[in-house]
């Protein structure tokens, strides 16, 4: 997924999601598909960036487009399902920080 | 690079760095090595979590006590030539993000 499906300049949140997996699969693959497909269908989502590296450290970025819409989707119950299973099971530890896109910029355009 | 150096409390902000990496080396693995190290003596400077896949996608998130800080790191004159050289050589394409961090949890304490 990109993020690029919004206007550069409304305000929008981020939420930086920062884990560490724990070995094997467990599960694990079938939920993050379906969380990401659940995710993209949310009311104020507006596109993700995720990458893991081979020793299992990750980082997922989601953007939205308000606190609120953030707050509808960790309440979400699948995803809350999800999230329990996570913290039982496939994240050795994560953190979340949820932040406020302040300025944006590329290599391809500047937005502002 | 671990990011827990800073009173949860107090305000700061996270520069998101997702890029896509040209292949091959050139000079890239040394020079963010040092890029690194720099960024860890600025002042200002709280952490970072880094994540590259074997796709050569990649996230970084720096994090800071002020907007100021950021500015100044961007100014730096070794990391204005490694901006030029990254540019021209290493990243196929990038964008950045500043944030302000408004809240932050994890799997190990909430610290709000």
């Amino acid at each position: 997924m990109n993020h690029n499906e919004h206007a550069p300049n409304e305000s929008h949140y981020a939420v930086i999601f920062t884990s560490q997996r724990t070995p094997g699969d467990n599960g694990y693959h079938d939920m993050a598909e379906q969380m990401d497909r659940l995710a993209s269908v949310q009311p104020g989502f507006l596109g993700a960036d995720s990458v893991r590296d081979t020793s299992g450290t990750g980082i997922t970025i989601s953007y939205w487009d308000s606190l609120e819409a953030i707050r509808n989707w960790k309440r979400e119950e699948s995803h809350l399902v999800a999230q329990q299973r996570g913290k039982k099971e496939w994240y050795e530890h994560y953190e979340v920080k949820i932040c406020k896109v302040e300025r944006a910029y590329s290599s391809r355009a500047r937005s502002n």
